[in-house]
């Protein structure tokens, strides 16, 4: 916590707030029972409140502030597109969307050389199982349990956590798998090598008995975000990758969070050196500066739809102003070395620094991650895995949690929290300092849930 | 066509296309069947390519430049906003969000008094129906023939024209009606009385045999946008307002095209002094310049979800770049009398002109629009009503309407064409010369159509 020169006055505040309370109707809240934070600026790895409270951002908002806020180059590009040319329909070309998407399909892996451009995540995922279906003539599609693909109705769908309940009977043609998991198996394995291949064998099952000419596409996250940070073992998405080549499946990373620096490489799937047919992305492409999100084609896809119209878009395709930042975004990643960054912090300071953590704090149960994308799930008991708090807890329930953010946050760290557990997810471009400083307070703040263990 | 200075090299376009041609992969076509036209740049209500031929946009794009392109004051509102903050997730309040929300509440017909952003129109009729659905507690819902509601599973479900037939079967709980069209009543009728009579008689009918309390919402284009300029007989929306209060049905107004001046009004419904439930937004609010939906919402359903959570979100709601690009785009539009001149404009200058082409024309089967909203309806004979081409035309088939497109560009006007109409839909800014100069060339371009006719 650091006092600001010129942070506006407690007039601002209270009309930001009092318009918010009378206008504005949150995503996923009870609009009466929340009381949402007026953020008046932010910088780098830092953003704070109009009474000058300064908080180390350890969520990057919704892990889509990749680059940290308000980068200069990133802003001064904004600015100039905005003033050469906003916005311009799908169907003409222009000189921002054509290098947005020359830039993204050489980062890509493969064949993967077009791009597809939509406003975010779901619609990405929207397009990518349009796709899927149609180049394969096949309608069903398996996605996995513990995911989250996004909340229009194809994308929430697809989705594999309780924010799909609220929206079902919904768009047919879903079966849903369990992806590997090791610390809660759903196939009772015991190490990484077995668990994969249990995931993978659940997998072929699952097509034997759904009919494999039935299967349009498999779905995952490549590693999975919001439902845990549960990195893949090596094998899996090798093994995906082989089961959707046997059954002629099209295969689909989303890599809506995991992409773009995230897991320490361009894209996560680079780790396994795995080409999937599809990749969808949106967040870490540019930071959320402007809504932008697409799907990566390979060839043979595109090629599905060079003389047969695709049957999808929107208004709002290969926005100028959009595709203006990606590019920007892409050449200041790479000037200044950002999935490097992201790389060397993960693996010297917030890998090491997050497991001397689980060696001093019982209630930590496991710390997992890769990158600058790491989960520790906390427990009531390290023998039994009992999660410090239930599954889509709620009200109450979420008690332990709700004190161990609300230590975080008086110590001037913002922390993602979901379910028992609390993600390490700054921007890409945190200092190693910065790092430190972050996983001091987590130490100080598990000392909240280290009570409510019950273990021995 | 003017010559303009300083018009980019040709080295800059061929780079352009070559890119788009390697990598950009575009809305709603045949990938290798295209040849999108490298823009440069805009102004007003003129775009060029780099040749330096200057279009008069009769287009708007699709249908969402309502301001103009670069408008000098909303480019530097943006580049403000880029500058303080671009991005801040939906659980924070942020002032660009609070202010756009209250100045979108305070237009709003009624207690609309909460906005949801979205990142564009699909979006905001997913969330529109989602909020109709968890609000009644039913699942069904009434949607158009003949509309357009965005390309997600939930909003093509809803969507009555062919871009929905790949998609499905998708989401269900759609039933769809027919909506009054005069021209081409459903309903036999001879008189607009007698057309929105019988449309209303019809949706009674619907409701009966589908059974009232399974019907959560009916949706609909207040104006239908691309599937005709079909204007609502006065009643029609007054009816449907009564027919949903009667079965505690939620209206749902679709205005993403209609809303924000584009039939001279902020929103259309406001001809018709109807408040509807729930209306969806995006293009107009601010013309595109940024990505930018939402829904605004009735008290009563802002209710529902006051202590219970609504179950719907997106990483880039309320975007305070797009937000703040809103909030300046209503404060312009305003100060500049924007929705003022497209009411004038259309009433004095495009009505009267299109309907002396009319006279002129035997092609012109039908005109008929208001503010800056209006179609053109080409035929091959007055009598028969037989469509200048057939409905979905492809191939081949499109020729006589190709042809019409491409004399009106070779005069330097660019049209918006969608089957056998010329929809006249420039930007809402558009001067009375600009207006004239865009109808003298429709007038020769007619002659091309008027070729095809086969009546008396
Ligand atoms: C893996 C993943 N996919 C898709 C989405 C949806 O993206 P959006 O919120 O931009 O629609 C998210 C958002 O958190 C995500 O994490
Ligand atoms: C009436 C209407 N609703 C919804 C949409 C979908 O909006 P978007 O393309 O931003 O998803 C459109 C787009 O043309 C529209 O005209």
């Amino acid at each position: 916590m650091t006092e600001l020169l010129n942070a506006p006055t407690y007039t601002d505040e209270a009309q930001v707030r009092a318009s918010d309370r009378a206008h504005v109707f949150h995503s996923w809240s009870a609009q009466a029972l929340i009381d949402p934070l007026p953020i008046a600026g932010a910088s780098g790895s830092y953003f704070w409140d109009y009474s000058g409270t300064r908080y180390l951002d350890f969520s990057s908002q919704l892990v889509n502030v990749n680059i940290g806020y308000q980068h200069p180059k990133l802003v001064a590009a904004i600015q100039e597109q905005a003033a050469k040319l906003c916005t311009i329909a799908p169907g003409y070309a222009n000189d921002a969307r054509s290098e947005a998407a020359r830039l993204i399909a050489e980062l890509a892996p493969g064949e993967l050389n077009h791009v597809f451009f939509t406003n975010g995540g779901a619609e990405a995922n929207e397009n990518a199982v349009r796709m899927a279906r149609i180049h394969t003539g096949r309608h069903k599609v398996l996605a996995a349990y513990r995911s989250y693909h996004g909340a229009t109705a194809g994308a929430i769908a697809l989705t594999g956590d309780p924010r799909r309940w609220a929206s079902e009977p919904g768009s047919p043609g879903v079966v849903r798998y369990w992806g590997p998991y090791l610390y809660r198996s759903a196939f009772h394995a015991t190490t990484e090598a077995e668990e994969c291949e249990r995931a993978l064998q659940h997998l072929r099952d699952l097509i034997m008995v759904e009919g494999p000419k039935t299967i349009a596409a498999i779905v995952l996250e490549t590693v999975v975000g919001t439902n845990g940070i549960l990195v893949p073992p090596d094998g899996y998405l090798a093994g995906v990758r082989q089961i959707c080549d046997e059954y002629g499946i099209v295969m689909i990373a989303d890599e809506v969070m995991a992409g773009f620096g995230r897991c320490g490489e361009w894209f996560a799937i680079d780790h396994w050196n795995v080409t999937p047919d599809l990749i969808t992305f949106a967040k870490g492409v540019n930071s959320g500066y402007v809504p932008l999100g697409g799907v990566i084609i390979s060839r043979a896809i595109a090629e599905t739809f060079a003389h047969s119209p695709f049957p999808g878009g929107l208004t709002y395709s290969g926005h100028p102003l959009a595709c203006a930042s990606a590019v920007a975004s892409i050449n200041i990643f790479k000037e200044e070395g950002i999935v490097e960054n992201a790389r060397t912090i993960g693996e010297d300071v917030i890998g090491p620094g997050l497991r001397a953590l689980a060696d001093k704090h019982p209630s930590v149960g496991e710390v997992r991650g890769l990158g600058m994308f790491w989960g520790i799930e906390l427990v009531r008991d390290r023998a039994t895995r009992q999660p410090l708090v239930p599954y889509n807890a709620a009200g109450s329930d979420t008690k332990p949690m709700t004190e161990v953010a609300t230590a975080c946050k008086a110590a001037g760290l913002w922390p993602f929290t979901h379910f028992n557990r609390v993600h390490v997810v700054p921007p890409c471009t945190i200092s190693a300092d910065e790092a430190r400083e972050g996983i001091a307070i987590l130490d100080q703040a598990l000392e909240v849930a280290d009570k409510y263990y019950t273990g021995s």
